[in-house]
């Protein structure tokens, strides 16, 4: 494809070291999606010869339809997806195929296939992340009333419920939408006909081109257009910070399931034997998810040290993208996958969250506030109950089980009516401020929630019309 | 603060080791704005007195005066910036500064301060790139028709002009404004009313609070309102991201500057000069830039390991967020600060650069994209080109001045018109597809990048003036 | 220092930039060690005369005492240490000041500089990790017997002694000596006598100058003597290591300390209190810790960004070396010794250990190792327990509980002498394999354990003595 | 292999997650060769029946042969190479294949297999980086002579020789393979024998399987042996620091085959042309190295954010180890394979060398270093000489080219003497200090270099065979 001014071949191991058609061969739908729009508007511009266009066109269309068949191409000699295609024309339009090249470079075109791509990932993400969020808030509807621990530094602060847990879920993974969603926009800009880096002199269509492919809008720069790889760096931080948040509640999990908790048990489905200990049943899959999101922050890590201080504007660094992107995607779906499955059949113990509930003193904060609605400064009244708490755990009880009299030497107003506020059913009722654990609040909270991911799951449907070429949309249920 | 049900005293390795004051008393601002808006809805709910509330308020707004005007709280010994202020208070208005930490938590009060520390920063972080951007359309603006090799794999590909170049900056920095804005947004949620993670049994008046200080809207869920920091990763993300771009034309800048290229000149006042060697003149600030990107991304990768797998909700680990947010800020700013004065000054050797985008055969492609016109096929023509410049680097020329019987003798269709075609400046100017280099597009690039500073420049002040409570806007010279 | 070429003084912002004495002078004494020395071999070698370097070297020595009695030099307003020492010596001794600059550069010198903290760093690392470690075998020591459940993936797999995991601990933190020696004996080269990068062409005696700053080397190659910062990296990833494995602990401690749990207590000294809740006891130094791991990862990673593609042979990017080692140092050093506070004062639940150990059948393995023993292949021995655990678990009873006639059913050869092997004591006694966890074992392993401590210290104290000048030792109590 | 106690088989996409073969077949040798051992040691043991023991041994080594043949396994659906190969013998040897798991874990297997690897993968390392050694030394012992530019901060400092610049190459990768064997030596302790994590309760012989194996020692901790990983992080770390320096000098490459230096010509092998640009050769091998960096550097991190606060003793977590350390492996000994071809014919321009290195006033330090000799101060001489500078500057022309007259208005004792020091040869043969560039040292230095890299040969050939049981060594050509 460049060996022109070349009198000797590449060394073996130079060509084993800069090919990357092993890795960007996974491509091949976007590099021949956005050729062909290529050589349709080469034939609409007059730069070739309608003919030639034509005889582009339907080749790519074969080409493509039999990859799709073979479930991708095979593993030839090329050097990367761009020259097995070109190669592949040529083979069977003959000089035809070698007029596709014009007025385009490799830097233009890589940037274009890679942005059809991420746009793809972008929404395949988004969906596993909206199967998952379903999962998430089905289940939270189904908990709003049950009552489990609230932990801040892994000790127990206050009864929360259940269902309010879950829906915090919910929203991280509603900010990961976001997120997704920003990265595709980012993605979804042409760079095609950019060239090199100075632009094309030829009379070309560049709005033509993107729209048949779905972008939004094309590169303003040609410069930029060959050396940016933010939207890669976007999307690869989206998916560092969606692993980890899987990461932050497989812990929670791993925990919850550990004997010391017992409070849920992982479905048989979804747990792993011992090799040695025939007892055992391990939450495999929620420690790997945490291992993932190590992975997925090395992969992402490490393409910003690749792009730091590369020279403008394309260089070979930026082949890396590639590998980064696709390793974050094999991981990262499958992993979301994994835990949408885990979330829909974990076992839930009710009564052990609620037993675990009512210790380390849930009560001491209703006191606490008691005794401020009476008036005493908030902080005078932490104290109070610090003095109380000492007290009980001196005892080896629990704060409830102190007598009147120790309630009423610490504070003459106590205990009066602030026993009938200790219950743990009491405690999450009362806590009706916006966003609170109350089970009526959580309810409704799940009902919006359901509503949003409903809302949100149109619009990724819409951007799967609207701006992805047919041959690159997932298929979708919906 | 909390030591009611301890009996003995931290130890002072302990206290030493987790204490935040001299991290965290940097956001006193953020700590007194967010406490004056709590107390005095306190008051408004009839949650604490009237009367408490107004002195409350009275005392925060004379401590925020005092404390603006000693540019900051002293180190004195409390554990963090909300103790300090509520000792303050207490100090001044007695029992009342007791009251203030009713239906609050530091869990909620910590993230509303540095979510709106977070927000001032991002204006200013905006505010400083639109400065940049300034002097690089300014630059570019001035340098629509200069001739400069343009590089890909820092060879010389094509003649491009300088504003163009100048212009693929202002476009990553473009990009850079979208993401701090993004990230600006992702902080406009304001967590206050959570309490430690569950809500507050009070009728506190979230939406109240947030319209005070600025915020867009509250967070949906108690427990994921204290433990998310999504926030702060994005906008260290944004940071890192920023700072990459900046390393990457620093790295341009340093090889242009050097003997090879000498295509610019540092400014004396931003070059530095050697301790031994009395000749050297040395790209310091360009070089430090670079390293500021390694900082940079360390702290974001760092802040991105301490989240892996931390379980919910509050744990200590975050605590670590207000070292990565200032720590990018204190680096950041200053590198922006630095690379506009450098923009500013630098001067551009045009006839230098003239002189080496001549170099390395510039006119290749015109040829091949003339037989391309002429109807040969353009692999075919890159082939017939590969030749040529084989032949001109055999004889230590250029491929403009090989003689037409060597051009004719590749294709007879050569050399004809083709001759008129090579010149530098008729390269660059057939480059009009858009976002081409031809001077007639660039100047009005930068016209048209201009007008977006200046919207970008309103929306920021609009965001200023809408989304920050006066006491946290930066000065503002527009 | 360098402006004899320049018409103009530098920008302010390029000065603020690029200056690093706010950050380098906390490197003082080992500048004005390391020209000391450089001072006297000027003289003896002639290169400058005997008076002068006298002058140099008292005054030299009369400006460290002044700055260690100050705790550090002021912040002036000089560029770096090796510009302030300079000023110093010129105002005090006058002319002969301007002498000490000779036969070096700069570049040289801060190698130097700080290749001598990074050796003191390294042996103050070492100090803190054996006192962490005698705490550690102390304890484990006196847990030689006590039985605990021993983890795997957070579940219970098989009983083990405390003392056995604390000397798992032990192990771990012996590996971070090996690293931090290693990392020590990379810095212990020295680069002076280098130049800028080309050696120098007077009469130097690198040899004797090394002798004296206690270098056991000579660097071998002045260019890469310049810009080689593989120390640096090296003591970063010796600290990004420790902080891993202290973060794996304190996740231990952390889970271990909270209610479902309470294997153990933090001291109260050691715990700290909520603001909001009365009744929390939060074990923060162990959460701090873990976050510790993740800012030290940053730092270290960050540097490696920095590193990545520096032109040969030194430019400013390297500057940033310094805030990296700093900051990894103030951050570990204090986790360190927090840490061993915490390890002396823990209170560990022996009682609730041993409860939790019966736990989730831990005689498994043992039934299948018994039939093993008696000729079953171990692959059918597991799948027997394995059936045996599903019928214990869905009668709700542990697995020793079965009846005879449950277990003879599964293998007639059970029960028979099974039972006796069941006993939580008997299961771990007879893991006397090298390494198991036999109390008989452990406390062997603890006495050998504390005899290797012993001699690491006496190594780092060797080290401390023979390769540290006099002025930058610690202050050691053995 | 796990499923006696499990009612339920694993859910597909569970299943898919956690199983490791598609990535750790390529462990097949390590595996077989530690099982072999394994079950040797347990028939000498008594712990199996002689029979059965050899059995195993004898189906193992066919197993091993077969695969060998097959260049390693298939894909089936076994879970994992443990699975595989258990799986195997008991489709070989029924009963006795089923023996073979007694009195191991899955745990301490792992480990065993994976500290085989990597101490394979760090002779193979270390082996193609003394192959690169041994072109650089070559290279550098033809360059003794070659004057070249000096850099620092990409400006010529002072002329100093190829021969040395190439000379300070081979010192960073001296430091590697001391970073590789640091790393072999972490990897060579033997953890077989540990069980799950608390040793097992058989008279297993661990030291003679650690023997047969190559392992210099054994593990002395059963909990630590399953759980550290720090051999992986010692490599994965070595890996990312030979990266980051093979990252420095394709920088210097980069820069050097660029047209402004022209300093160098990739051999036609190792460069590679563009595809729209018919001119182009690009220096893509050395481009991509700087991005390799990058990746490993990711690898090499996201393994330690991996790592941070997993609980102990084993999780799955450590799972992920082996994708690090082979994508570690095969993008790094492809990177060395290249560039050692790259090094052997690269096309040094020593004229233009000669011709760039007489640029940037190179006499500048000398002048300043001759009045240092006569008494001068050498911060005055430094002015004296930065003023000279800004005169030649001023009248374009170099320094030497300055008027007698010139040169004594500004010091009365030049010229006199000072012109013939500033021939460029003379500026190097007079910097003789240790480790300096002149050609006399430089060619010392090659000698011992080239001593010193036949003695590391030496040593890790040792390693391979004293340390490496034989199925796993290389092929060694020496």
């Amino acid at each position: 494809m460049w060996g022109g001014r070349f009198e000797k071949p590449p060394a073996e191991s130079a060509r084993a070291f800069t090919r990357s058609f092993p890795v960007d061969r996974r491509m091949y739908r976007e590099d021949i999606v956005a050729s062909r729009a290529h050589a349709a508007m080469l034939g609409r511009g007059g730069i070739i010869p309608e003919a030639s266009a034509t005889a582009l066109t339907d080749a790519l269309d074969a080409l493509l339809c039999e990859l799709v068949a073979a479930d991708g191409p095979p593993l030839t000699d090329d050097e990367d997806i761009h020259s097995f295609v070109e190669r592949e024309l040529t083979e069977r339009i003959g000089e035809d195929g070698r007029r596709l090249h014009v007025a385009r470079s490799r830097n233009d075109q890589v940037a274009t296939d890679l942005r059809l791509y991420c746009k793809g990932f972008s929404v395949r993400l988004a969906l596993a992340v909206l199967d998952l969020m379903d999962e998430i808030v089905n289940r939270a509807s189904n908990e709003t009333e049950t009552l489990m621990p609230g932990f801040t530094h892994l000790q127990i602060a206050q009864p929360i419920t259940l269902g309010h847990y879950l829906l915090a879920l919910a929203e991280m993974h509603e900010r990961d939408l976001t997120g997704i969603l920003h990265a595709h926009s980012m993605a979804d800009v042409c760079p095609l006909g950019s060239g090199a880096l100075a632009g094309v002199p030829f009379n070309v269509d560049r709005e033509s081109v993107a729209e048949e492919l779905g972008f939004s809008q094309i590169t303003r720069n040609s410069v930029d257009a060959v050396s940016d790889r933010d939207f890669v760096t976007g999307i690869l931080h989206a998916c560092a910070v969606l692993a980890g948040h899987l990461s932050r509640w497989s812990e929670d999990l791993v925990i919850w399931a550990s004997p010391g908790y017992r409070m849920l048990k992982f479905d048989e489905g979804y747990a792993t034997g011992s090799s040695m200990l025939p007892q055992k049943q391990n939450p495999d899959v929620a420690e790997l998810t945490r291992a993932k999101a190590g992975l997925i922050t090395g992969i992402a890590t490490g393409w910003q040290v690749t792009l730091k201080a590369v020279p403008m504007a394309y260089g070979l660094d930026l082949q890396e993208d590639k590998r980064a992107v696709f390793g974050a995607e094999d991981n990262l779906l499958g992993t979301l996958n994994v835990l949408t499955g885990v979330m829909a059949t974990i076992e839930f113990d009710r009564n052990r969250m609620r037993e675990l509930a009512a210790r380390g003193h849930p009560a001491a904060l209703e006191i606490a506030d008691y005794l401020s609605e009476l008036g005493v400064p908030f902080r005078d009244a932490h104290a109070v109950v610090g003095g109380l708490v000492r007290l009980a755990e001196s005892k080896g009880v629990s704060l409830e089980e102190l007598e009147d009299t120790e309630f009423s030497k610490a504070d003459s107003r106590l205990p009066g009516n602030v026993r009938r506020r200790l219950g743990l059913r009491e405690i999450v009722d009362r806590r009706v401020s916006p966003g609170g654990t109350a089970p009526i609040l959580v309810a409704q909270e799940a009902v919006r929630a359901r509503q949003r991911i409903a809302w949100q799951r149109d619009h990724v449907y819409e951007l799967i019309e609207q701006r992805l070429p047919n041959a690159l949309r997932p298929a979708v249920s919906g």
